[in-house]
């Protein structure tokens, strides 16, 4: 078995050579198709119009004004008339989030297009004491660009300006409702990449990124938007701007204001502008797509990918039997290989890709040999690339269509990392449908999923907060990359002390004395 | 003349077969000698003792308590009783900074060993309004890591614990006062680097790399120290403990209070224990040292190590004649080429030699032929690449010999980055013995020296405002790496807004209402 191994992935001089593709071309994901069906399951939902969170989570209103017909008229002044979004259908897409399990009942959306538009919005909100929720693509996972009630949505859909490409610097400087994916299209053309890849990529605006501290699918590599984030100008909730918008790389000169609204997800401030460095492009992208049999395998070959790959790693995906299953059934797509209690998914980019393929065998036949991978495949051909990301990137999709996922995404050391999705599966037993999991290993970051027909409170009773002490007893985090939002804010305290959770309120309170940005959102109840 | 060199450094496929070197080796720099030096010269200079700070700057004392006895008792009856020094000589070398350009007049220096004796510290100093000044290894380059007045030293000397390293994960857990050269030697144990490499490596505490945010060799790889801490512990003034020590690198559970003190210079808290992310340790390592005759070949040849090197690039430093001829002339040294109008130290790191040497060759092969780099030399031999690197890293310790230097360390475009070095030298004509410029071509982040046989305030006035002017109009940086510690805070103003610094202020408010900690620095006088 294993010198036949040997021969698929042992000899890949030319990976796509060998590459086995089981099923034709046309059933192959088009670049952007699952992007364009998220879209529009964003904009309007198949899925029973889900109840208002403010009923399902018994939530008391803040004690702000009510919008007039003078608040229109304001805005109506200041706007285009057709940048003033008054229709209750034309509302819905942005009164709910993509996975329909949070709404909000907004009746007023805001599309500014300039810095000055935004503050001069957030400064009548002030005085009017009007609360706002800002909103990119409506892409996030926990409620947190959404209102709660009738806050008015604040979108950035139309800052979609890219104001300079530095080509020696790869610094790139834009606006915030640059999408994502557009963005990288655009720099792409001066040989460099956007640091961030998600699988929201096709829909989210690099504000919201920002915003939530986004992280994906190659933070194994470039690290975090904290690192490469070097500018950020924000509107505060009085309307001033705060300018931080430097191209330098280093700028030491003062207290590094930016971080106050990287992660903050626009409680603290609307960002508005971006500067972020960008690294060449790769001209080499290989990817392997293996089958593990344990875990402590998964481990193994994670450590030895960082050791053998080095500075070519680009990617580090792990996803369990159960996620894989559910893409099979649901989507209709399979795995290049046998089914595998494990898969993993290894991406290399770097400047070479003979030296590239060189560094892949050489892991890949160590792999392979000492048995600690038993099946795996390698591509390095564009449309193959996708349909093997699409295994990995499209199982959040194939779980919404089983119905109500509890979801959870949690940083772990990695000698716990699946320990919880097994401890999990035993407490729930047959009360779910599914528990599974799946993530970025090489960041110690766990997505796990669980699912029932529909939402049952008894059901989450089981699961929270048994998930998060789980989390807080091996010093996790109980969020990793999709931030608190509404429905994960009463849990902070799992990860931070009642001393770091005193200080952000008294930030709160320094930068929104009336909290009218994104209320209800990432601070706990008090 | 060019074939010939083609032989020097074109076949390179051993580097150190055929490294050139021109010098023998007992005048190489021994490993740690001019670290040695360093930290000689900070304890016990040999330069007249330098005027007071508060009389050179004419400061006002702000509303602290003095230090009386009271205090003295309650200090040694917190810490053995050799933990509180007290003798004027044991402090001068804490008092001064190893520039010899700032002093202050501190009675009392603590060595406090566990983040509970900082607390204890705080509380007790915050309720009697004593000002204290934080001190790693005193290598700062603006005057923030010395008392102004009789600020209260808090030295983290003694806080050098490794508290864990996670050898899949690559995080190290420590306090604040590990050295960082001893804490790099600590990891290498574990196949890890530290992320963060300069000159006062030696002598330099990670607590202070971390307060100052420092830059450094290798950011152009690896980031700042904003992307590569995962956590931070740190005492506020209040006495209360801060806990963000998370070792996940990927954590958003509410606003990420770790940057406060990532680059505040612990003017909003002292920094008690670090996680830093620890990339893998290269196993191969190349420098090349090159030659060039325009400061556009400079410009081109660093787009091609881009492009050419792409993954493996580490280092990208620039020196020009005359930084070189002042380490030529005051430290013995010699360049292993022949004079040239400008320098290049190109280094690579990556987990493959064979695979490094062929990218480093073909560079510089196509750098040759093309006329843009007209001689270097390439070393891989660990005490060559050394030799070389002090080249480099010793300019500061040679300019020192000449008399006062003018240090600014600025960040600019890179079509601006050597055009203030020949403006500032036309300004100043004979006035000055020397105008020179070198540094992180990398990162757009030059080291613009200016010296005089003494400090002359009609020099100063000759270049301050004029360089911070000069650097605003051109949206640069007028503090790259180096912070503004107490020298730069006046000019803050060149490089933020209005509304930003007083965010900055109302931040300090909040967390420091009493100005106890490092006062007089950072922030501008009001």
């Amino acid at each position: 078995m294993l010198r036949m191994l040997y021969g698929r992935i042992g000899v890949i001089r030319r990976p796509n050579a060998v590459f086995r593709l089981l099923y034709p071309i046309s059933q192959m994901a088009h670049p952007n198709k699952w992007q364009q069906i998220q879209i529009h399951m964003s904009a309007v939902s198949s899925y029973p119009r889900c109840e208002l969170t403010s009923v399902r989570y018994k939530v008391d209103r803040g004690k702000f004004s009510q919008v007039c017909q003078e608040d229109i008229d304001f805005f109506q002044n200041l706007l285009d008339c057709h940048r003033v979004i008054l229709g209750e259908s034309d509302l819905e897409g942005h009164n709910t989030d993509w996975l329909g399990m949070v709404r909000g009942a907004s009746s007023v959306l805001l599309k500014p297009k300039t810095t000055e538009e935004v503050s001069a919005i957030m400064s009548y909100c002030n005085q009017r004491t009007l609360a706002v929720c800002p909103q990119g693509g409506n892409t996030g996972l926990v409620g947190g660009s959404v209102p709660v009630f009738d806050e008015i949505i604040i979108s950035t859909s139309l800052m979609n300006e890219v104001e300079n490409v530095d080509c020696l610097s790869g610094v790139v400087k834009c606006q915030s409702g640059c999408v994502l994916e557009a963005l990288d299209q655009h720099v792409a053309e001066f040989g460099l990449m956007i640091p961030l890849d998600l699988g929201a990529k096709g829909s989210c605006h690099i504000g919201g990124n920002v915003s939530t501290n986004a992280g994906g699918l190659r933070v194994v590599r470039y690290g975090g938007l904290h690192g490469s984030v070097l500018g950020v100008e924000a509107v505060l909730a009085s309307g001033e701007v705060i300018d931080c918008m430097s191209a330098m790389k280093k700028d030491n000169t003062g207290y590094d204001l930016k971080h106050l609204f990287i992660g903050s997800e626009g409680t603290l401030g609307i960002i508005t502008k971006i500067a972020i460095c960008c690294p060449p492009r790769p001209k080499a992208v290989n990817l392997a797509f293996l089958g593990l049999q344990t875990f402590e395998d998964v481990l193994h070959t994670f450590r030895e990918a960082k050791a053998k790959l080095g500075e070519i790693l680009s990617s580090c995906e792990f996803i369990d039997r159960s996620s894989m299953e559910c893409v099979e059934l649901n989507l209709k797509l399979k795995p290049p290989i046998d089914p595998h209690p494990f898969y993993m998914l290894i991406e290399t980019s770097g400047s070479n890709s003979e030296h590239d393929e060189e560094k892949l065998n050489m892991f890949l036949e160590d792999s392979l040999g000492s048995g600690k991978v038993s099946d795996g495949t390698v591509a390095c051909e564009p449309s193959r690339m996708l349909y093997i990301w699409g295994l990995r990137e499209r199982i959040a999709e194939a779980l919404i269509q089983e119905g109500y996922t509890y979801k959870y995404d949690i940083s772990l050391p990695h000698k716990d990392f699946y320990r919880i999705v097994e401890d999990m599966r035993d407490r729930l037993g047959n009360s779910v449908t599914r528990c599974c999991g799946y993530g970025h290993i090489g960041d110690g970051n766990l997505h796990l999923n669980i699912v029932s027909k529909e939402f049952k409170k008894d059901i989450l009773n089981l699961i929270e907060p048994k998930v998060y002490e789980w989390t807080a007893e091996v010093n996790g985090s109980i969020s990793a990359e999709h931030g608190l939002g509404f429905k994960k804010r009463n849990f902070m305290h799992f990860s931070k002390s009642s001393n770091a959770i005193k200080l952000m309120k008294h930030m709160k309170m320094l930068l929104d004395p009336q909290g009218i940005l994104n209320p209800y959102k990432v601070l706990p109840e008090t």
